[in-house]
């Protein structure tokens, strides 16, 4: 019997990751190409359609595609463009729904990456019954999704949950967007690092991030240390959470949000960032908001969320109609 | 002919306004008692109805009372209640709706007096088109209102959009909820007292200010003299502006509004409040937010939005059903 299924697609700067998703959040078949090496978007979506189309002739079941969803850097789910992405080669604002329904002759929707990410814990984790939530995604930089009503709220523009360019510091550290003092300078696997070595010019504590060079560190790494006691590795942890819980502070009085889950890299480290999160949260709440709202680590944590969001996308409005 | 109606109430610490309003926002009759002299909220809930009843009778018109709506400090939408309002006598958690509906045998909606002036704003005001906007009040302290695609946001518990409590500053200035450096202990009408006062311990400039005791100081005399130059009511009004900018950047980072709404009586400053917090939020603003949001004064300065507010909550919910 054939499948049905959608296309989801999640474009990261590096790499496409695609996968069949059916309605139940099954990901039957996953693959990935690369983002780089297309002059022209056209010639990359036409790299794109060719390879899926290849995969779908080539699987011993039929799979029947209903849509396609798409989480993309600065994806505007309103406008179906993709505008600016820093992180791709294709300048400006591209019209990436109306090129893609022009090669696939599919319905295809488009959004941010920590969009795409909130759909799926709504759709596929442990975000079903709930109206109101914040996705965070730690990556490179940190995204944000948040959900109000049931809806992801794209706001006025379809750029709205951009959590990453709070400020958190006035004149702070300087940020890939061009401001300065953003969460994201802060609290992401970049900012980690950036606070680890800051820790080691503050004092003189022996650690094992002293031997390891600035461009080499990973987040996983420092999770590792912190296991064996490393002090500064213990409080990069410590000064993430510190902001990143401050920073939740004002979004739980933005939106108060029923729990707020934790996505990406920096997120695998569990309880190191969670628990000193959860504690400045905390100390930063309000009393009607206190010890009502979790963070906890993503349902999807160990799946491809990315790709699992945008096919939840598709499967939402293709279910909406 | 008989005139159809509904009650608009908004409870203050010191005074309850009342106003009959029709579905057009016009403010048939209004009159206010006093909030405070009661020991119970039973017996607060009928002196309001006795006097509500007596100005029926008094009227020459025949007013038919389809509903009642309230805008109240920690006024719960979802719950009904009254939470822990730090203004008023009566402590806990009021059933307000409940007591209100066994005394007035009429349909009830409670929320606060900044998600109230949200709706007046949607329904009577300048926002009539606007789907995502966001209404701050700047009386004694800071309120908002936050609507996301056309509803506004109550969040999980009811109490969502309370930016007077953000954080501005780390260690900063003593808030009146407890926790320290929140927005509203900035931006506000103490808030901006405090920091006249604090501009006249940094510099020796000669100010109208220094002629004043703080109990005395109100925002519009601050107006007035900023109007002649004076140099410290000018810097007050510029500080203030920059943290309101600098907050409501991070708000649109949050939701993305099409517009942002002053009202109350800090808002009544015009250019000298709007002025420099346009500029600090531009230069907070990432660059795909930039230069599309007003920050605006509310339609309704000059009214009192907060009844008008309440009377559209349940215009809102009367047409819903």
């Amino acid at each position: 019997m054939a499948q049905e299924v959608v296309l989801g697609i999640d474009i990261g700067g590096t790499f496409t990751k695609i996968g069949l998703v059916d309605q139940s959040g099954e990901i039957h078949f996953e693959d990935e190409i690369s983002t780089r090496g297309y002059e022209t978007i056209e010639e990359y979506i036409a790299a794109l359609h060719a390879h899926v189309m290849k995969s779908l002739d080539s699987l011993e079941t039929t799979f029947l595609l209903l849509g396609i969803g798409v989480g993309a850097p600065n994806g505007n789910y309103y406008e179906g463009t993709i505008e600016h992405a820093p992180n791709l080669a294709w300048k400006g604002k591209i019209e990436f729904v109306k090129l893609m329904e022009h090669q696939f002759h599919l319905p295809v929707v488009v959004t941010n990456d920590a969009n795409a990410a909130a759909l799926g814990e709504m759709l596929f984790g442990d975000a079903k019954d709930l109206k109101n939530f914040v996705m965070i995604t730690l990556g490179t930089g940190l995204g944000s999704g948040l959900v109000v009503n049931g809806d992801v709220v794209y706001g006025h523009d379809g750029f709205a949950g951009d959590l990453g360019h709070v400020l958190v510091y006035d004149h702070g550290r300087q940020c890939g967007c061009g401001k300065k003092g953003c969460l994201e300078a802060y609290v992401s696997a970049t900012g980690i690092k950036r606070t680890a070595y800051e820790l080691l010019a503050e004092s003189n504590e022996d650690s094992e991030v002293r031997k390891i060079p600035f461009s080499k560190l990973k987040p996983k790494m420092l999770t590792a240390m912190a296991e064996k006691g490393d002090p500064v590795a213990i409080k990069a942890f410590d000064r993430t959470g510190y902001l990143l819980g401050r920073a939740l502070a004002d979004t739980v009085a933005h939106i108060s949000p029923a729990r707020i889950f934790l996505f990406g890299g920096l997120a695998k480290a569990g309880k190191w960032i969670i628990d000193p999160s959860k504690r400045s949260m905390e100390d930063h709440l309000m009393t009607i908001y206190q010890n009502k709202i979790d963070i906890v680590p993503s349902a999807l944590l160990s799946k491809n969320i990315a790709v699992l969001g945008a096919a939840a996308l598709i499967w939402k409005k293709l279910n909406s109609q």
